[in-house]
């Protein structure tokens, strides 16, 4: 869809003021190309390398927007969020620049380089059982009891619009190479970055379409785009996609989606780890499985490419050695 | 030393020249900042990510500009060269660019992978005994067989000056944020990568020390640099770092080196290891041990930092996934 209707809970505005908030403290990625990706797929494909933000993914742009616009009198009772991981950090690593104490809550089976990572922040990890307890409930406990502020992981304006800084160098960088993106390809769980992505990237080129990437199973995103509401995904058990297992899009973030996204596409495990590979063997990036959606369901041929220029954004890169070393073996 | 005789093998408009022939193929890598980085240093820190450089290395950078300067009545003859692994994939994609055959000599005990990738690009490749036979009597044999021209690892004034437009980037990249490096930190084999990057930064940043990092007992240049003559390095048996094993320093890098270079310093192979592991955990990069070298110096302590803005050379990402395993478990 090409308008932009201006009652959506995030405007291209909202992440211009994110992107002030945020940008003395993230790093700026650079928008990468490779030869060997260009060559492989058949037409001109640029990377948005969120591995390489502050914390290892993109989470950081969203926590530190939304930590900052907490009024100083709110500030000693500290920040509560729940997160897999990336969040975790992201809140993590922003509350520590601005000297506020931070809960985590994190499940029990999280990656254990996430949750070290978390704490090395200076975090407060509190771990629960995925499939028997409420994290939200656990967090909101917390909150209460100690009258801390909860930092929802993707449905608040505040995050969205931080999460779309990302889009907005995309969009930035595009236009100084004076090059149209045709497709915008970025992986969801609960739908704050590609909602922000989508929100910076489709103000500038009302065009590009914006193509959410999900774990096969996990696809409650596509499933929600293709029925027009919020719809839980069928997915049980698990997949290596960690950062990817929200079960239902987010109500803003799919207020946002609904307008502004295509579609979604999907790439199995298997298919992720051979992205993850990839990117190990030819890009000498380490993206983590979550990260690597987009770029899988790209390498499956889900997306069609020809004489198309393709963004890819690689969310993060905070996969245990173990995991990755069976990946790229 | 902050003069620049206008005698050396190789001037900063020779990497202009370079420059113009190679960025139309080439990678232009971004210059990288890592908050982790500068925190754990205590100090600016900024990289310059080579193993993002087509082919994983900045080989592709000094063999491209060599290659093309062949004339095309000896192109038919096709290319020759020997080398450990990276310069052999620099040399192969830039003749599959432009065309020609290569035949490359490589040690039998040479990573797989940089076989393997080197083939994928169309080379022949012959196998040689690192201890028992002369790798550039075998390349010269079959030049002179083929009419092929022998395309040397470093010590030729246009692979220098291609190597060079690693470091012309990082000089405009300083000046277009307008800062000004005072340590620049590059591994050395022969000797090529340092001897452009210094001939580059240092015609524009004159001030800058320009230091090179080698595996500990390879330390040919460092022991050099110290002589004021080329020597050779005491190393016998091995060290991870498989890109950096020439025994002595080439003489035309060494000429330039001696007047552009500080010192050296060095680096174990567990501290490269550490430096390898580091990357992937904290940076997200692929770098492989001889790429890492200069990383793993400043890790270690061996540059003084204090108020210094230090500029690292990664030169490359070329590891077997087993070797990046074990290293980073």
């Amino acid at each position: 869809m090409t308008h932009m209707p201006t009652t959506l809970p995030v405007s291209a505005a909202d992440v211009d003021a994110a992107a002030a908030v945020v940008a003395p403290f993230a790093v700026r990625t650079p928008l990468l190309s490779a030869p060997v990706l260009n060559e492989r797929i058949g037409t001109r494909v640029f990377l948005k390398p969120e591995m390489l933000q502050r914390t290892g993914s993109f989470k950081f742009r969203g926590a530190f927007n939304k930590l900052s616009s907490i009024p100083q009198d709110k500030r000693a009772g500290g920040v509560v969020a729940f997160s897999s991981g990336n969040h975790a950090q992201g809140v993590a690593a922003a509350a520590k620049i601005l000297h506020m104490q931070a809960t985590i809550v994190m499940p029990k089976d999280a990656p254990l380089l996430k949750r070290e990572r978390t704490k090395s922040y200076g975090a407060e990890v509190v771990l629960y059982d995925r499939d028997r307890e409420d994290r939200e409930a656990i967090a909101r406990e917390i909150a209460e009891k100690r009258g801390a502020t909860l930092v929802k992981p993707y449905d608040d304006p505040l995050i969205i619009a931080g999460q779309g800084t990302a889009g907005r160098e995309i969009a930035e960088d595009m236009a100084t190479l004076g090059v149209t993106p045709d497709v915008v390809l970025a992986p969801a769980s609960g739908g704050g970055l590609i909602a922000g992505v989508a929100t910076a990237v489709k103000a500038r080129f009302p065009s590009a379409e914006v193509i959410v990437a999900e774990p096969e199973a996990f696809d409650d995103h596509s499933l929600s785009l293709r029925a027009g509401k919020r719809e839980r995904h069928q997915g049980s058990g698990r997949t290596i996609c960690d950062a990817l297992m929200a079960a239902i899009p987010g109500e803003l973030t799919f207020t946002i989606n609904s307008q502004l996204l295509s579609r979604g596409v999907v790439a199995s495990d298997a298919e992720v780890g051979a992205a993850v590979a990839f990117a190990f063997n030819e890009l000498k990036l380490v993206v983590e499985p979550g990260g690597a959606v987009g770029l899988a369901a790209l390498l499956a041929g889900r997306i069609d490419t020809k004489d198309k220029t393709i963004v890819v954004v690689l969310s993060g890169g905070n996969v245990d050695a173990d995991m990755f070393a069976r990946l790229v073996a």
